[in-house]
């Protein structure tokens, strides 16, 4: 359980060359020791170099293996028992209890997919058998199948250190998938990076994997990024952060000789509609629900209520004088890094700044280092028509509610958003002729939509999206969140009249994984 | 079935504003009428207006009745006989029987895409019911299902007038998919373009479906194509054609303030490898079906065999010298267009000037106008290691063998070669497990491997993957042929706690359509 301060380049500890990071208490303003020295473009190599010689075998390890693999991390990482507990408090300022419950959810997590990887639908197995008598041609035996893309790059998010991070939902489904990964890590939680990264290593080696399955990485710079998503064995990316971050990773991707996907899950402001009768009947509860989600964990989740869109009139008002109410009661909170801390002071400051933004409501005063007061801002609907740096993501709890003379400009301000991870109706029974005449917008705009619930809060299931049109990530197509995620790393290959015995196992005439395949253009049951 | 020369927008013809293009009857060099003037960017204004103004509704049509659209679709495009045939021809220099047998092609696409719409499996439905009792958070009711991108940009391919054109597989599987479609024409064959884009603005009628589901715009220049792909309204591309022209798209459309999915369908020269043993017991038989292949349709194929792999030795020999007689004999053919025939002598200039390329044959002597001789020609494996021009795709009926020293440089050249659609094994018993050995860099290479068959000739069916890595294609997660085409144009949208009659119709709880589910993590039966 001893932080060395090395990166894992397949299962070796190897010290960096570069300058090193050192995680900082935010809570604190401490410095953490040890430090990280970063990795340069020669270890991008070596580790790129072990991926790609763990490829071919890993992503044809058997379905069971593969399952067996991924259960071992979350029970590695449960192994890691309190150390990592108190290290991932120390570098992200986050209670204690969220990060139990995260490692939770990234263990849940590891074996959702041990599930999915089991049950082989993601291999979308389709057999169309040859037809010799065919006039005026036989066809062919054709056998579908899908394989992995090859390594990934994965960069892990400041806000989820277990989560989204180095055994987090990208890592887990790229795995899943048949693809060795590669972390860059945070540099906002390097120990609890290395604690997961060892432990992934060991189930490496306890599953007798070839090495190059995992690599950890470091750097404080660009180096490593840009080496990583520049070297040709890396066939896609994962990645949770910054609009900025995101389409700078897009590009480089985009420019190599070939270009590969980048799954960047990066900006929105996930709004919140309340409808008439639901904010006559229950403003006050609204108000509550609201907050809570607005300034749970210090707002800084991807799918925090960042704007709230509702017709004027004494039910809004009600609506508004109670939410300002309890952000004027929210105490403050500390953020992930002093960093987070100031960008969102930036962002507060820019919306206070503008002519058209009213404040209306700030949290109670800092107490420490790093700590963010919840805001609450008001604008009217035409406002955001005009000018869409109204629609700027503050990551941290900040929300804008906007005011709309009639259902024509809420329509509008909708038509009007830019692309979203989630949108929120809160509608009573009188409210659904409204709702439904908006969904086909809402349905264009986010990839998760939500009735009388808080975007917060995001299920790791079958049927979650946790993806959305630009600029909420880079690919409406996909989720990051969920068993679909998987199916980010896939591509499909046919096989024509191959002898059986040449077919890979899932494709064999006997169907021994029993697969439910597409079979001759039926479904078996 | 009077040529007007017009783009359809919507379901009116408009006399375009720019330059007109005229087809050419390659076999002759004549002219024919009538004049198609290009459209403007004002055009593609009005055509992504309606298609914008159709999508909300076009994406909810009934499986059903969409279906029934496709099959309207097919019926029309019947029912223009043989004036359909007929302009096909001239435009396009290809065999009558050709013509006749895409068009069947054509319209038996249409309705299998009828048939994978019906059956609703695109839809890919997942639910996961609520779970109130959980512990210690209670599980929210979540359902996901696929919707359309939004509106399509297909770009007619030169080599398919009707396989791949304004009713062919981009159009149908983005048809079925919910997506209006605006077709960019191929200026080599406007009059079959707008034969089939009355055709299909016909079955828009007879379907009562909004005029902006299809339009059909022509267009000398890029003006069209860059304006059509910079429309915010424009949220995928489909596109058969060079590798200069897709990537030029997909530079364009990841340089949009919101970047779409380019499915560009590009460059392969498809490898055949001929293994020792089945080279020896049949090297003749091999040579008759290569050059078959080679020279089908005048090599006009994405999927021609351009380049022929093997190991030195008597029996590679034997085929070589049966393959170049064949050469030799094989009668010159006319191309499809004056501009192609050009660009394939260019292609084949460079490769003769190729100081370690050997030219080993030509076919016989053109006895008209844009009448290409097939080409043989013969290089050592360390040349294509060492040099990755001979590795250019030359479109037409010319191929390269590459003679390789043994096994291992078999295996290098193989690593070596860039994305292909296609691969090929010729082997017999004793080559499987040269060939085994060889399976797992050729599924990193190629979309679709075939075992003692030919990569021309390209079945619509469910497990046909007519993709592969780049630069065979712009996304090697997709296929432009089959019926998987269609989860090209989807995205996923997930519904937390709707309420049952706010769902749409596949989500709802009594299961009205009859899909089999995703339901709490088993698929129903």
């Amino acid at each position: 359980m001893t932080l060395t301060g090395h990166m894992l380049i397949g299962g070796q500890g190897i010290a960096g060359s570069r300058e090193a990071i050192r995680a900082i208490n935010p809570a604190t303003d401490t410095v953490l020791e040890p430090a990280y020295a970063g990795g340069s473009s020669e270890h991008v190599d070596q580790a790129c170099t072990l991926a790609w010689q763990a490829f071919d075998r890993y992503r044809e390890t058997s379905l069971s293996a593969r399952a067996e693999f991924l259960e071992t991390i979350a029970n590695e990482i449960e192994a890691l028992g309190d150390a990592l507990i108190d290290r991932a408090v120390a570098e992200t300022g986050l209670p204690r209890g969220r990060i139990q419950g995260e490692r939770g959810r990234t263990c849940g997590q590891l074996r959702t997919f041990a599930r999915t990887v089991r049950a082989g639908e993601w291999l979308d197995v389709r057999v169309d058998q040859s037809q010799p008598q065919r006039q005026p041609l036989p066809r062919a035996d054709l056998r579908q199948r899908q394989i992995a893309l090859g390594p990934v790059a994965v960069f892990g998010a400041s806000n989820f250190p277990l989560a989204f991070s180095v055994a987090g939902g990208d890592t887990a489904s790229a795995l899943a998938a048949g693809c060795p990964v590669i972390v860059k890590a945070h540099s906002a939680h390097p120990g609890t990076s290395e604690l997961v990264g060892q432990a992934l290593a060991r189930a490496v080696k306890k599953c007798a994997l070839p090495e190059g399955v995992f690599s950890l990485l470091f750097g404080s710079g660009n180096e490593v990024g840009i080496a990583l998503i520049s070297d040709w064995r890396i066939r896609a990316v994962g990645f949770t952060g910054s609009r900025s971050g995101g389409l700078a990773l897009s590009r480089a991707a985009q420019a190599r000789p070939e270009p590969i996907p980048v799954y960047a899950e990066m900006s929105s402001i996930n709004p919140v509609l309340l409808f008439p009768a639901a904010l006559a009947a229950r403003g006050e509860a609204l108000a509550q629900g609201f907050v809570a989600s607005l300034t749970q964990g210090a707002g800084q989740f991807c799918t925090n209520p960042g704007l709230v869109i509702a017709r004027q009139g004494a039910a809004l008002d009600a609506f508004i004088a109670a939410a300002a109410e309890l952000i004027q009661r929210s105490p403050a909170q500390t953020m992930l890094t002093p960093g987070i801390f100031r960008a969102y002071e930036a962002g507060v400051g820019a919306l206070a700044e503008h002519p058209q933004a009213q404040r209306l409501a700030s949290g109670l005063a800092a107490e420490g280092p790093n700590q963010c007061q919840a805001q609450l801002f008001l604008t009217q609907a035409q406002n955001v028509l005009a000018d869409v740096r109204l629609q700027s993501e503050i990551f941290g709890p900040a929300s804008l509610i906007v005011r709309c003379a009639n259902d024509d400009e809420i329509r509008q301000v909708c038509e009007h958003l830019e692309g979203q991870l989630t949108a929120t109706l809160q509608l009573d029974d009188a409210d659904l002729d409204r709702a439904r005449a908006l969904l086909p917008t809402l349905e264009r705009k986010a990839g998760r939509l939500l009735v009388n619930g808080w975007p917060t809060g995001v299920e790791v299931c079958d049927a979650m999206v946790h993806g959305g049109p630009f600029p909420a990530t880079s690919d409406a197509r996909s989720t990051s969140v969920g068993t679909a995620a998987i199916l980010r790393f896939l591509r499909p290959v046919c096989y024509q009249d191959f002898p059986d015995g040449l077919l890979p196992l899932p494709l064999q005439q006997a169907n021994p994984l029993h697969l439910r395949r597409l079979l001759d253009g039926q479904r078996e049951a």
